[in-house]
């Protein structure tokens, strides 16, 4: 029996004249994408379309809400109330399962995009918020979040399945949190090393942490980027690992139980 | 056998800080309510706010999606094209979809706001990229428009059932527009003109227009507003003068077949 | 010789069809307005117009640059790094003298709004890069904040003239900052105190705090509200009891030398 | 003597984590910078950057100032009254002067964005509005605008000097108004042809029309882009044979009196 584990990308995050991401090409390469809801990025035009690519590329679709701060593109903390974040959460899973409806298509999972990732990993009652109005909204979808973390506590506590997310390019502190962009080691720059981490964890559900401890992840779904031909390489580069490792890629639906 | 009549207004228009109109005392005297989807009003808490009331009262939702401009308040023309009117549509139909869904209640109709009722009004492109949103979403919706105009031919033409909107307090053309409200005696300024106006184009199917013809015309729903307490004071005489004629008044679901 | 102080409030916080605030009553009553400039409240028509209101009533013109966030009303705390804080700031500041230079006025002061306010009343970095786009736009702007902040600090640092704020409706710590507002006994809701603490200050330049002690702090301007009758009423009482203490009101060009 | 003219181009179009034109590029080979100003366009820190780098280019800096409507780019119609261009202008103009007071620099012109380049060069009122703000916020400021059009009236009746705008790669017609795009005909697409007209229009002061017609204009700027490499290779073909014309590029202070 063959191990499996998702792939995803943050994909449909142009805006009107401006285009951002080779969504194109990366979409081949994942089996999940979390598409922005226009509120950190995108627009309806956009939306449409990028739902249109997914559908048709037959890949998971997951809902992407952000903070509604376009000019820093979600990346801000903001202190918004849990209620404002049930409301602003509803509001964008809402428009993007439109798009999904008219094409006969569903959304399976939500990722909160960036500083609200980051700031409901941290903060129960922000992240109650979220994976209530997810939960309210349709129980059957599934809260992607950082294993370990204050969101996935939450989304279980609501009820909702929760698939764990691995960094493959990111150190873990021995609480199981990312390592500060701030502080030296936080990226792990070479990327063989990365594709290694990844297959480690998969295999033995073991990462080696910053201070050199084995912590123990479970893992559901791998993170990686589409925004440059880098990037889209080392998504390949992956891909042929897993390959040869015998780890199936799958869309998060058929990974979380 | 009694005549049906759907009384709609515009709902839960106000946004963050800023409130307009008096939805607390209005609700209780209307069947259907045309929620704003945060595009020329509205934000997300409102949305699931003005939902809240919407279903305690037991009236009929619809969505009133408008053009994305809040400083105008959806008031001004702007040059879309059909393809972003499809994409706006479904955007804020979905995003109001949401909140209802969260409180097991439904979209019954859609009725575009101001400029975009306006222009799709005349234009028939237009309309059908707003219609076919509609109709791709949900093919059960109601269009709520103007009685005549190119937009319900629209809605006809994709395949939804149409309801026409009346307005007691605008003078008619021959043609069965509205009288600019540029020219003179575009409005019906005097209150029992308007009740009356109301009852005869329900009783006999005809009003009589600026020029002095008599128009033949279909009502379903009777717009009202509910921005001052001059404005209820309309809506509690129309509801005094509907009980002695005894019109009903209905939600738009039971008043379209 | 008599003692002079500013009274100050925020106007022009009206935005497209949203009106808020008794602008027309305030302005005759206060020293110094402080306007929104389009980013947490107001638009270009409403700037314009209330710019005129302050030139008719020659009071001095403060802006009010606040955060991009016109859903939160600029309320919300967001992580904005210094040199945003700058650009955002000089940005606004200029928009506002543009409506100013064309009626033959100029900007008196700088008051940072909300959430703005606060941030930088505590956090020194944030504050000098809000206190050097002021600089750096016009030396001779005076900055309006809290007696004893981080805000007066880097202000001074940075060569700007300083104009320190008192809430008369704030319990003091007693470190001169303002007791929050999620603790029990942060506002002083007796008005005939909130009057006298006002006085005293002016009087004697010292504040009792919430524990009791006595704080000594330097006051400019006290900041007083329009949006509501109650709140005018307040202004009208301190005016009274100005006249028979013989504190004269006077604009912060008057006040900071 | 030689023959002077301007070559325009729209930079600082970026917004947030988007990045739009190759301004590094295009700078070098232009005599003035049209920098968009936070409404169809650019947000205030690439609005600093942008003016910084006109700056250290020591070209000419203009406003752009175009319709709110950040997803459209500006370029579609809105329906906006003179008093709102008015404000809306004044609003991004003194947004922008800003950034140039900052850096001891100065707007030396100003050229609407877009879709309200286009309106006002048909519409009187609307350009009127256009053209009283500007000329009140500072009559030394030089309007550019398309020859022949209502805008350079209105420039002209409020006092503003003008500066008259040539597209080398645009059909003309008889009347002087650029052929619309939605007609055959309405691009030059034959870069050596479109080059030939500049050269033709600025020595004999006549252009060949969609008709066969030779039309007089008089030309100050023309306008290049900076999209992709193409657009540069162009502006560079165009560079060299003014250099072989003996046609001396310069910004517009200096070409018009």
């Amino acid at each position: 029996m063959s191990l499996k584990v998702d792939l995803n990308s943050d994909l449909g995050e142009s805006f009107g004249a401006y285009t951002i991401g080779m969504d194109d090409e990366v979409i081949k390469l994942v089996s999940s994408a979390n598409i922005a809801c226009g509120f950190h990025a995108s627009d309806p035009v956009v939306m449409r379309h990028t739902v249109e690519m997914a559908v048709a590329a037959n890949i998971g679709i997951g809902a992407h809400p952000g903070f509604y701060d376009l000019m820093g593109f979600g990346r801000r903390n903001m202190n918004i109330s849990p209620k404002e974040a049930y409301a602003y959460v509803t509001y964008q899973l809402g428009a993007l399962s439109a798009f999904c409806k008219q094409q006969g298509a569903k959304i399976d999972h939500v990722k909160p995009h960036g500083a609200l990732y980051n700031m409901a990993g941290k903060d129960y009652e922000l992240a109650k918020g979220i994976c209530s109005a997810i939960y309210d909204f349709d129980p059957d979808l599934i809260l992607l979040g950082l294993s370990g973390s204050q969101m996935i506590k939450a989304g279980g506590d609501v009820g909702l399945r929760c698939a764990n997310e691995f960094f493959a390019d990111r150190a873990y502190e021995d609480d199981g949190s990312l390592r500060a962009r701030t502080k030296e080691g936080a990226m792990v720059e070479d990327e063989n090393e990365a594709v290694e981490r990844v297959v480690k964890v998969l295999k033995t559900g073991y990462v080696t942490t910053y201070s050199g401890n084995e912590l123990q992840l479970k893992i559901d779904s791998v993170c990686v980027h589409g925004d440059n031909a880098h990037a889209l390489e080392f998504v390949k580069t992956i891909r042929e690992r897993f390959a040869k490792e015998n780890i199936e890629i799958a869309p998060l639906r058929e990974v979380v139980r």
